[in-house]
């Protein structure tokens, strides 16, 4: 495996790879979601660029940029051992520089729900995929549905752009106990930990009352949010696959979304239907 | 020649393309200044595609956006006699979707001068000129140096988001008596003509002086509006290539700029040194 750090060194290897190549762009401490990206590329493609970068500029004033957990040894490992082609952990001054254009997300699509909280979230996210895109020129590219409207926001930004990427949505891996995996799981302590699962379970409350027959949007939203008491939510949505809302569940074109805090850590979690 | 109006279109007359590319965007009614362009990419390139598209982004509102000139068979014409591969004219909902991310051109680089009277332009120039670059995919696009801010922007676009592409500045193409060639010129009365003449006169006025051993931007930017007196100057100045103000001249990293109207037209030009 090539890791590499500058632009050069990335264009250099780019060039290396004949055939299909798959893009998995990830903020680092990998974990088993990470590797299911990784994997699928593996599978469909004849080559994997995997890059590892904290990127500053989704990032909100007072987020935990400065924190977000970082284990560079273990994720080179990781990606080694799972066969990937080229590695890049690029700084901050290789992606950026002083006079750049940026990009603005589309509102309102991206200004509710997490862009609602966290607002210009969603222009960092592109910003930075469009760079990394632009150097990996992937045909395919590799990103979870757990971060929904951000893989919402990526097609609706490759369509309309003209990239000639296939962006390829993956399945939310979860812990035995239901717990969606996400690298911020290590901030809860172990009491958080226990709380944290109520998110998954408000989502088995949406699918049985679904499965029951249940087709109201609100009511759903009304059984999810008792379920979900102890915590603070902050929102609980059901969107058809454009992203907007929807009164009457439509299977096959539904996403159902939670978001909540335990103690000071925000977790998200949904699920397609 | 090609004539493509889709993107799919487009897309598969670009995989037909082997070898170097060369890409001339514009907004139609061309002139012997795009010519000028089109003969280099030739030049240079095994293939050439041009675009022709006015482009609604780039326009303010109440600016001549709907009178701007069209001449669509003499711009095929010029473009088929030339020897051009690939002639792209979409509409606006080729172009844009109703949903899409947005680009923010560099402040306070892309609001001063052209973008001071004009804020918004560059931010619709680096929109389509991004997605033209995507879907035509070129190694080189040509761009005149009459836009110099343009140029300095595209650059540092292609630069900062990694596009690898190589920028050609092409030189302005003037009438015999110096006037710089603009679509515009069809807005002009025979009177207004000969009073645009001042523009390319006044950058006359401070290449003689500079000739003349003068070194301060501050005289020479006086001479130069004094020699502009009857029209209503918008801006004269002078910058290094990176489109930074200098008080002394830099012989081989100067441009200096003149704007002014003429009549309602506003007229542009600029000379480097």
């Amino acid at each position: 495996m090539k890791i590499v750090k500058t632009i050069l060194e990335l264009q250099d290897a780019r060039k290396e790879l004949h055939g299909s190549v798959g893009f998995v762009p990830t903020m680092g401490a990998l974990h088993n979601g990470h590797l299911s990206l990784i994997q699928k590329s593996l599978a469909q493609n004849d080559h994997t660029i995997v890059s590892v970068f904290v990127n500053p500029t989704q990032f909100l004033a007072g987020e935990d940029f400065e924190k977000y957990p970082k284990r560079t040894q273990a994720d080179i490992k990781i990606c080694e051992l799972a066969g990937v082609d080229v590695l890049f952990m690029p700084t901050q001054e290789v992606m950026y520089s002083k006079i750049e254009p940026t990009l603005l997300a589309p509102a309102p699509k991206a200004y509710s729900l997490e862009g609602l909280a966290r607002p210009g979230h969603f222009d960092g996210v592109l910003r930075v995929v469009l760079k990394l895109f632009n150097l990996s020129k992937p045909s395919r590219a590799y990103f979870g549905k757990k971060d929904a409207q951000q893989l919402y926001l990526i097609q609706n930004m490759v369509q309309s752009l003209f990239l000639n990427i296939e962006i390829i949505p993956c399945d939310i891996v979860r812990e035995d106990d239901g717990l969606a995996l996400s690298s911020r799981n290590v901030y809860l302590s172990e009491h958080e930990r226990q709380e944290a699962l109520l998110l998954s379970k408000s989502l088995k409350v949406a699918s049985r009352a679904i499965m029951a027959k249940e087709r109201d949007c609100e009511r759903i939203k009304a059984e999810m949010r008792t379920s979900l008491k102890p915590l603070h939510v902050e929102y609980v949505e059901i969107l058809n696959r454009d992203f907007d809302t929807i009164p009457t569940i439509e299977l096959g074109n539904c996403i159902i979304l939670v978001c909540a805090k335990v103690g000071t850590t925000r977790l998200i979690d949904n699920l397609w239907i």
